[in-house]
């Protein structure tokens, strides 16, 4: 079995019943509307089958969007990349498709609701801003806002349970520091700002903290849970408790104590405050519950995102011991698929399985870190492709093929793209990927000085396009967690990276191009923030990246003349250390493919 | 006579009585502490000799600063650039010298001043944040912040009147816009916004708004005064009446009334709100005027700043003609500078003197639009050098001469930095004057997006310095006006740049490096924000610059072999359009010396 899967279960005619069910509860409770969003109460990126309720009413399948529904009407927000889908998956005569930002729930609730109507939501599933924009705009219009349990929960007769992934250590060689060491750290963090506590909502702040790892959703692997940590160093940990075997429960030791996440209301209700709570993040439950119990609240940003988003020496290192094992892999796979690609033979979900193969051959994947985007020709221009055997294509001849993959090892997360001319290379694209590899390396080779942020960084990556009238709408990189999520904060490359660089932040570089209709082009290396130091002959100490990375680049595609000397002279020795890296662990035949594969340019 | 002058007028001695007059009628009053600081009601950079009550006092000339007054001690406040002039300028056993940001005088006052004593300051000399954030942080101490009028004024016998320069009428074909349709657009906005009117506190914004133009201070044409823009396009102008000739009031015309300045408060005190005002710059007095009236503010950006900014096509012509004026002007100059400075005869002052006598000789100088920043060998490393008869230092071959200098035209404000090899190349300036070139060409070509700001591209003048281990510790770039001020905002090309720049933008484009006891090297190019366009082959429209400024940069101090091909192609096609557009404006001998400093490199 493997990791990804080509099946969309869609069943738009499940939703209208369901639907009926929901306006009957609403209707026996006196609620006029009831939002359901695609989170759940981490707010991360993936969710257990048993919070996947946005999927279990509408049928919408997307990583994110939200349902707003009233008796006489109902509609399913998303955004740009997912309007089609959703359009696909549910049945439009009971859900309305809106497309945010044009169309925003409070705009479109604020719209169909009358005077003295209630909106109602599950505290547990809304952070505090949310709930603010919704009762800003509606409570003028006398509507109002009210919190209730959760009215999918009840009526979703065979609802999965919370998930029971076991949890497993993430040992301190990993982890470069043991959780007594950051326990102290933070609360250290917490006297000085005056907290008594902090409220951690975020399942991968909570598995960093505690070097745990866990198995609750799928490509991130991370523990399902609760945590207060307070100013002692003490844990307050809220989890299911079957999840914990007698390693993990040494591993965690006294300071940490395990409770069942039955016990949380309790135990928040009799926390003193000042309590830290982030605003971005944490449910709407929490600030209700200390304010009725009068105690005061500090919105603060979760005190383990930064230190977690600085990795230790041993989490770097594990990430080039990851990177290497990864690189074999998919050197392996782009051998197998130059060979194999221009006799016209595969197709997209062909490519996504050998490549899940070679990584599952190195014996050391744990999962996949998100599902992998393979866009043939056309495919590949749209962003956020993910191949099914609806849309399954054959790799054509003549055409681009862009992969964007990754895998969870213990010992790091990888994220990769590499974009590859299928035999004959087509002409018109070799400019724009030759601006797209400029752009790459403007931001691997960067230099710059302490205090900058992503927002400062992020023309580099793209000025060779815009002077070509080219550009693309997603950012220049994002976070990358060690052996956590593939997208993690606070750190990105983009426009709206205002978090400065700091030293061992891992970052994805990953500018693209795409021509709709035609080509999807995105390179795409992970690099680490290396440490200020004096470049040779300045007067000044600087930030840079180091290249974590080293899997070979199609030099097919460039057109050298629009290439500087200092361009050239970095892909050739970029070309060359992944000769020098991967050659003896490469059977024969994939070594002297390697060899022609990077050759300099 | 000319515009520059070399002495420094410093009287440290007359500090301490002034400063025992103002304690003591501080003490017939109560108050026990006093601020002088160095602006005047409008926030601007030059202030009028009435309103120089920091010079007055302490003796320090420099353009920011502040003094704050106590009974036993006082201290003035210097950022870096000026610690140094402070010390030359002050009796420094009167007046300690404190450097902000270090200590602020916020920190300080809550140093020194007792529980229960009282600071007072001039509304009209201070925006609400700088009160606040003192009033913050002295009230909890038991420090009362009180308004009152100034002390200064009080103790100042022979101060001068507030400034009678004439009132001129600045051509519509100047100003591409007559003051009818500019106040009737920006009422426009007022309506929409929802305020009654606009109190305008900027001289630069009304004299903008009236197209009228003045002499009260030196370097800025504006005239002094406050302005009452109301949403039906009315003005109410407050301003000494005898500036304003027959020809002017006709201009005017019947909806804008003229009315002295002592008229300004009864008028500010029967206004109706909601009333605009910028906190960024309204002086105090207002909000406490307004507030003891009941009228509602609305904190709002001045309206006329953004309108300001945005040249219309004839300012924008304007700056091209002004600019080609100058550039004659500075090729004579520079041409001069060529034959005698390598002869070792000259000094700054000689320079500055020479420069200013070209620029005079095109019969349209109205002002020089800054001091001359003249500094030869290690003073161009001082950012912000003036030389003085102290200063003076003869220009000696082997070094380089920083000259940075502008004039202000009817048509037009201009701005230029060249940096020039006086006689034999010092080699060791060639890397950071051609990594510096880098930047400025950078900027020159750029193309992006609609809605990017300073701070976005910035990163493009300075990626090249930075690769080697070098920076500059100033902006990229600020606003420039249309015959007003030479230092404009609200755009900027740098680090805080946030203000999203737009056609008509003019920014200064001018990277440098600064190499302490050395040398500085500075080039600088003026360049307006030109409309979307999409480059040949792309699939986006671009912003991009225009140059304006056309005066050869030299070449003897590049090194080549750190050149791009486009950057190359760039610096040539530079140089060939200054030879097409001055050849025929000049001697014989200045063209002559033009072809050879514009040949292909």
């Amino acid at each position: 079995m493997s990791f990804q899967t080509f099946t969309n279960l869609t069943t738009p005619q499940l939703g209208p019943p369901r639907l009926a069910r929901l306006r009957q509860v609403m209707a026996d409770r006196g609620i006029d509307g009831f939002l359901v969003p695609r989170a759940d109460a981490h707010q991360g990126e993936y969710v257990a089958p048993r919070d996947a309720r946005l999927a279990w009413l509408t049928g919408f399948t997307g990583s994110a969007g939200s349902c707003a529904v009233m008796a006489d009407r109902a509609a399913l927000f998303v955004d740009g990349r997912y309007t089609l889908q959703a359009k696909a998956q549910v049945d439009t005569s009971a859900f309305e498709i809106a497309s945010v930002p044009a169309t925003s729930p409070a705009d479109w609730l604020a719209a169909h609701m009358p005077r003295g109507a209630t909106l109602a939501y599950d505290p547990w599933l809304h952070v505090r801003k949310d709930i603010r924009t919704l009762a800003d705009r509606l409570q003028p219009q006398g509507v109002t806002v009210v919190p209730t349990d959760n009215l999918i929960d009840a009526i979703w007769d065979d609802q999965p349970p919370p998930p029971e992934g076991s949890v497993r250590v993430q040992p301190t060689d990993f982890a470069g520091k043991t959780h007594d060491a950051k326990r102290s750290e933070i609360a250290a963090a917490l006297r000085e700002a005056g907290t008594t506590c902090h409220i951690l909502t975020l399942p991968d702040s909570l598995s960093w903290l505690l070097n745990i790892r866990g198995e609750d959703i799928e490509r991130n692997p991370v523990v399902h849970g609760f945590a207060i940590l307070h100013d002692d160093a003490r844990v307050d940990l809220f989890s299911k408790l079957e999840k914990f075997d007698d390693t993990v429960r040494d591993h965690l030791g006294p300071q940490v104590a395990l409770n069942p996440v039955t016990a949380l209301a309790d135990a928040a209700g009799a926390l003193k405050g000042p309590v830290g709570l982030d605003d971005a993040t944490a449910p709407v439950w929490f600030a209700h519950r200390l304010r009725d119990q009068g105690t005061e609240i500090r919105w603060q940003r979760d005190p383990c995102i930064l230190p977690k988003a600085c990795k230790t020496p041993a989490e770097q290192e594990g990430a080039r011991t990851a990177q290497m094992r990864d690189a074999v892999a998919m050197v392996e796979f782009l051998s197998w698929l130059d060979q194999k690609a221009p006799l016209g033979v595969l197709t997209e979900i062909d490519v996504v399985r050998e490549l899940e193969t070679r990584r599952r051959a190195t014996n050391a994947l744990k999962d996949i870190s998100f599902e992998t985007i393979c866009g043939a020709g056309p495919h590949g221009a749209i962003v956020h492709y993910r191949v099914s055997e609806a849309t399954d294509r054959p790799v054509k001849p003549g055409e681009l093929l862009l992969v964007d993959s990754g895998g969870q090892y213990s010992d790091g997360t990888t994220d990769i793209t590499r974009t590859v001319s299928v035999g004959p290379v087509p002409e018109d694209a070799k400019k724009p990927y030759t601006l797209v590899l400029k752009g790459m390396i403007a931001i691997s080779r960067a230099r710059w000085p302490e205090g900058l942020a992503g927002r400062d960084l992020d023309a580099l990556a793209r000025c060779a396009l815009w002077q070509a009238g080219m550009d693309y709408d997603h950012g220049t990189g994002h976070g990358v967690g060690a052996y956590l999520s593939v997208h993690e904060g606070p750190q990105n490359l983009s426009r709206r990276g205002t978090e400065p660089l700091r030293p061992g932040m891992i970052l994805s570089n990953e500018p693209g191009y795409y021509r709709e209709g035609a080509f999807g082009i995105r390179i795409e290396n992970l690099v680490v923030v290396q440490p200020p130091s004096r470049p040779e002959g300045g007067d000044r100490e600087m930030l840079g990246f180091e290249t974590l990375t080293f899997v070979p680049i199609d030099t097919r595609l460039i057109d050298t003349n629009l290439m500087t000397k200092a361009e050239i002279a970095w892909l050739n020795a970029y070309h060359a250390e992944v000769r020098a890296r991967l050659t003896g662990r490469l059977s024969v035949e994939d070594a002297a493919w390697l060899e022609t594969a990077t050759q300099d340019i």
